[in-house]
């Protein structure tokens, strides 16, 4: 179980240019509890089991533990999820030593678009690039397993 | 992922004697929700994250879906689990073709005596020793997973 820390922003620009890859991401929630999510996702031909526990106070680190499974499986796992599927395409993209990923939200989270950096700690430093956005870090509204149960497009309303 | 047929009782005399093996079980929940149990166990001196769905209609019947996982990882995701963990002894008894697994539990669950036996559908026939009490299949208060909310010493008062 490895200790992650990631910083996550809003996407205020064209970011789709500097992209080297990208790739299609389904994801529901067998658990969305912030304290313990338990994530299925299938992304391109792979398919995952993801279990995640709090954030620290700053909201940068979780423990994360994932298993990669066959696709079949994850399927039928997708059926018992939560309502609420996750639907976005993932964009990848270089940003120095690190990489952002790019996330563009489709269905009920239509319009939403979030890139995460990946750092070693929390005092790590990063170029950033013209399009980024406001940080939404340690927001738990941007977590993917909020999203689930308040999409995006309900925010608007608001 | 199977469907699991299991029937459970609660015990009523001495069935210690009849065992030919015995281990120790801890477990706990990162989704205890009835149509969608996560479960993470450490069995002797092995571990497992279990994945169920909600029963049919009679009880009997739980889509089930099981991966082994090291028993570091296992006592890592222990920590991030619901409180409330379980721990009990389960003994193996051969019946006929069959075999009960006869669980005792401890902690806050010290008193609850219960056996399972896996059958291949809801119709199967099965010889019933004289230690086995009252069927409680389908009854959810019984479920390991309503036990670690709802458990056992704490019926007594009602």
């Amino acid at each position: 179980m490895a200790l992650e820390t990631e910083r996550k922003f809003l996407v205020k620009g064209d970011f789709k240019q500097y992209a080297y890859a990208h790739e299609e991401i389904v994801q529901g929630y067998l658990s969305s509890v912030t304290e313990r999510t338990v994530r299925i996702r299938i992304k391109g031909d792979k398919a995952y089991i993801t279990i995640k526990g709090a954030g620290d106070e700053s909201g940068m680190s979780r423990y994360e533990w994932e298993k990669e499974i066959p696709g079949e499986e994850a399927r039928e796992l997708m059926k018992l999820c939560e309502p609420g599927i996750i639907d976005k395409v993932r964009y990848y993209i270089e940003n120095g030593d690190r990489k952002f990923e790019v996330d563009e939200f489709h269905g009920e989270n239509e319009g939403l678009i979030m890139a995460e950096i990946e750092l070693a700690d929390k005092e790590e430093e990063f170029d950033r690039p013209d399009w980024l956005g406001t940080e939404v870090t340690g927001d738990s509204r941007y977590y993917n397993s909020s999203l689930v149960k308040y999409p995006y497009r309900e925010w608007k309303n608001e």
